[in-house]
């Protein structure tokens, strides 16, 4: 029996604000992170501000990691894989690599954190040219050149006069069988184009889109500044493809709003681009026998009133890999994990005490 | 020094999660709640079913209760209303109302979960005739009617032909002063079409939107099936006036997808009314001294990687009294608030042993 110890697979922010909670009531967490560095995907795709308050992530990741670092509860595993896992509810066995060398770790319960991955944009939809045109990127491409306070096109390294985001790729589309919604991109498109306009006053940035879902404070906070501030451009409208024009690109589809065809030219495109469940997601679900959704993330099992248990016992999933979420969903759930984790520990203690 | 003991306001879904994740780590919970019953704004507005999974209310709602009835860590205090606060993290001392006897509650720290109150319809969109006409109703008197199992014109207790819906009353109306988006009302008038269709499958049901902010799965689970299932009519159209027509209402707008005018009758109106601060939480806001946003909702002050710390060190805020928030926010910052409650507690023990 282990049942003053929880693993938790997965080093970004929902696995973090686990950990933190694990170890901050005493009990010892042991935080398993695939690569060298916690901060999860916000680190490794290099966002550059936060999603709504545009505050620098780098400083804000750094804040949320710094109480779990030289906490004594905690044992941070770094570049580590799980591979496979066994027993059950107050005495798994979690078996891994860690540089090559094959590790062992016991754990009364387990937290997965594993998030999410972005939709690769070459899949199927090769109508937007990705791996075609220089000048259309992800999001994420485009937070790499913002994080380093630059904005240009990749072709040339010219400043843009004229942006535009395509919302939805890879997401509320049944043909690649994503019929979800993804939750965060409208945000962060409207974000990004603050940024834009931010760095390059006079460049013109679209955001062609089918609903903005800027939900909660995300309405008053980015979608009305990006309009009213920044004068960023959005039109109800769908590209369904992109061509070549001269050294430009050229935007075809409809605006739907007109009930028109439309053509415009672009310097940059940018593909808003969706969410699917990591690698280790899939393979945690597997290792540890989880539900999954027919799109791959876990299945939580509780409705809405339970956003972190699965059909194992002693098993909790946090965040992204649950399926779309944002930051604060992932902190908040990260939270709940921790707690329902050390309360199914505790009252295991209290049966077979 | 109370150290031991979490108050926690407000016996919502926020509320229960937060007492329970206490109680079971071994902390006294102590949840105050102004009603005779928990179960917060599900229960005292009679609501149907739950979005996103349409199961039963009530079943859903013993469930999250149960674990907490009768837990020797759990004092549950009904009828009871905070009136004054005084102390510090680890010594405050709440007074209150309990039937009409003062009382007096000590606490190490204090969770707030005293959520949020439906938009008046009648304050300043008398367009829409909500105390005028019997069958212009809101969210909740159709979730009172459709938790009784029918759904009826109010005015003569006629089973409906035609039913609209009209998002956005009392949401992203900046002459209102409530710019935000209230993040569940999509989601909610998709869910009621649903079970509006279920009992009347030939009643035609109409939802006037701005955005369908059907986020996540709810976008596949509700939104794609009310469209396809149940043939609900989505139209990106705003209604300006309703006036009466024979025994009929007549909706007036413009359909902005057709860019024309509209003129539709209608049986039943049902206005999507969005979320506003309880006279609760403003009122906490106020004795405990919290930061507040400009619409009155508490401020959380971490951004969107910490959802429940305040400006009072001690006090946290979980669930829709810190701004419009679903039943999976509000159950996931519940969890998080106990963590961060109990923490800064273990914290404040470690430092004055």
């Amino acid at each position: 029996m282990t049942t003053q110890t929880v693993a938790i697979i997965g080093g970004g922010p929902a696995g973090i604000e686990a950990a933190k909670g694990v170890a901050e009531l005493g009990f010892k967490a042991i935080l398993i992170e695939k690569r060298d560095r916690l901060g999860g995907t916000p680190d490794e795709q290099k966002y550059a501000a936060l999603t709504p308050d545009l505050r620098d992530t780098q400083t804000a990741l750094r804040e949320l990691i710094a109480p779990i670092e030289n906490h004594p509860n905690v044992e941070i595993m770094y570049n580590t894989l799980i591979t496979d896992a066994e027993g059950a509810l107050g005495d798994f066995t979690l078996k891994g690599v860690q540089l090559g060398k094959e590790v062992e770790i016991k754990a009364g319960a387990v937290i997965i954190a594993t998030g999410f991955q972005h939709f690769d944009p070459g899949r199927e939809t090769q109508k937007y040219g990705y791996y075609e045109f220089d000048d259309v990127i992800t999001l994420t491409d485009a937070e790499k050149m913002l994080s380093e306070g630059k904005f240009v096109r990749p072709s040339n390294g010219e400043v843009p006069k004229r942006v535009c985001f395509i919302q939805c790729v890879g997401s509320r589309d049944r043909r690649l069988g994503n019929e979800y919604c993804s939750k965060v991109c409208c945000g962060i498109s409207s974000k990004q184009s603050i940024e834009i306009k931010k760095l390059i006053p006079d460049c013109k940035v679209f955001i062609f889109y089918i609903d903005m879902r800027m939900y909660g404070y995300w309405e008053n906070e980015i979608y009305w500044k990006a309009q009213e501030e920044y004068k960023v451009n959005y039109i109800k409208g769908i590209a369904t493809e992109i061509v070549r024009k001269g050294d430009k690109l050229l935007v075809k589809g409809e605006d739907t709003t007109f009930r028109r065809p439309m053509e415009v030219e672009m310097d940059v495109v940018i593909l808003a681009v969706g969410m699917e469940p990591s690698e280790g997601t899939k393979e945690m679900a597997r290792i540890f026998g989880l539900k999954q959704n027919k799109y791959g993330f876990i299945e939580t099992i509780g409705g809405p009133l339970d956003t972190v248990s699965t059909n194992v016992p002693g098993v909790f999933a946090a965040g992204a890999c649950t399926g779309p979420a944002d930051l604060e969903d992932s902190v908040s759930a990260g939270g709940l994990a921790a707690v329902k984790a050390m309360a199914a520990l505790r009252k295991l203690e209290a049966v077979t005490a």
